[in-house]
C-alpha cells in the first residue's frame, strides 16, 4: 500500500478521488488532479486516457494476476475452484479498505462510471472464461463458472469494504456457501 | 409475432436490423432505417432515442413482465423460484428466433452495442434486486439470487436460439441445475 500511495499513478487516484468527492466527479478537470498530485496533466495521460479511468487503476493487474493462478491451477481442478485460487490473490493488488469504500460511493454517484464499471467487468468476465476454456473447460461450463465466481467476489468485496477485520479468502468462501444456498432453496427448479 | 412485425416499431426493428448485418452498424443511418420501413425518420424518433435503441426494443416489457410476476409471487417462495417463475414467461414477449440470433451477430460485432447492452442488462438486474427485495428477501440475498438467475437465463437463451425446438421453461431448469453442477464440483469433468 505505501509502495502504491507513493508512487505516481496511486497520488493521481489519490487526488482525483479526493477531488471527486469534495467537489463532484462532473466539476473536476484533470488539470485540477495533476496539480493536486504536484505533477503535469502530462504524467497523468501517460498513465490514464481520460479522468475516467483514473478510478479504475489496477484492473490490468488484478487482471494479470487471475490470469496467472488460472495458468497454472492443478490439471483436473473445476472451474470454479480454479477462479476461487484466483481471487484469493485479490487482497496482494487491490487498493486499501478506505480507498475503494469511497471509490464505490463514487461509482455509485455517477452513471459514466457505473457504466465503465460495467465494461471492465465484463471484460474481466470475458478473460477468465477465455482462461478457464484454455484449461480444456467447454466454453458454457467456463461462463457459468464466470459468472457464479464474479457474484461471489463482488459480494465478498462488498463485505470486505465494510468490515476491517474481515479476511478477504474467508468471505469467498461463505459467499460461495450463500450461493449456493441460494441455488438449493426448497422448491428451486433445479430437478427436471 | 405476426403483431410485432406488423406493428410500426417491429418494422423499424426489423428494417434496422437487415441494414446492419447487410452493410455494417456504423454505415447505417436513421434516415435508411425509416426509408426501409416506408416510415419517416420521425416516426423512428417517436419509438427510439437514437439508432443503437433500436436493437433493444422490446427490453421494458420483459422487465414490466418479470417484475408483475414477481410482485404476485406466493408468500414464501424463495427468490430463485420467483425469478424462475418470471422468466418462464420470456417467450410471450421476446422476438422471434431469427431476429434474436441476427442480433446477437451484431451486437457482438459492435462494441457501442455491447455496451448499451451491458446497461440494459445491468438495469434489468437492479430492477430485478429491487422486486425481492420488496418481497421481503434481504438485499444481499436478493442480489446473489438475481445473478444466479441472469447468468442462468443468459444461457438458456443462447441455448434457446440455437435450438428450433427447445422448450425455454426446461432450458432454464437445465440450465439451473448446470449452474448447482458449478457450484458443487460435480460438472462434467473436463479431463478424465
Amino acid at each position: 500500500m505505501a509502495r502504491w500511495e507513493g508512487n505516481t499513478r496511486g497520488r493521481l487516484e489519490r487526488a482525483a478521488l479526493d477531488l471527486f468527492t469534495k467537489q463532484g466527479y462532473d466539476r473536476t478537470t484533470v488539470a485540477q488532479i495533476a496539480k493536486r498530485a504536484n505533477l503535469t496533466e502530462r504524467s497523468f495521460y501517460r498513465w490514464f486516457t481520460d479522468k475516467r479511468e483514473v478510478l479504475f487503476g489496477g484492473s490490468e493487474e488484478l487482471e494479470e494476476r487471475f490470469l496467472a493462478v488460472i495458468e497454472v491451477a492443478p490439471e483436473g481442478t473445476d472451474p470454479l475452484t480454479t477462479l476461487m485460487a484466483a481471487f484469493s490473490t485479490a487482497p496482494e493488488v487491490i487498493r486499501p479498505r478506505e480507498f475503494l469504500r469511497e471509490r464505490s460511493a463514487v461509482i455509485a454517484a455517477n452513471p459514466p462510471l457505473q457504466e465503465r464499471e460495467l465494461i471492465k467487468l465484463a471484460t474481466l468476465s470475458q478473460a477468465l472464461t477465455a482462461a478457464l476454456e484454455n484449461r480444456g473447460h467447454d466454453s458454457q461450463t467456463a461462463r457459468l463458472a464466470t459468472d457464479a465466481g464474479m457474484a461471489i467476489l463482488r459480494l465478498a468485496g462488498e463485505r470486505w469494504m465494510a468490515d476491517e477485520n474481515a479476511d478477504h479468502a474467508r468471505l469467498l468462501s461463505d459467499c460461495a456457501a450463500d450461493l449456493l444456498a441460494v441455488l438449493t432453496a426448497d422448491g428451486a427448479p433445479t430437478q427436471p
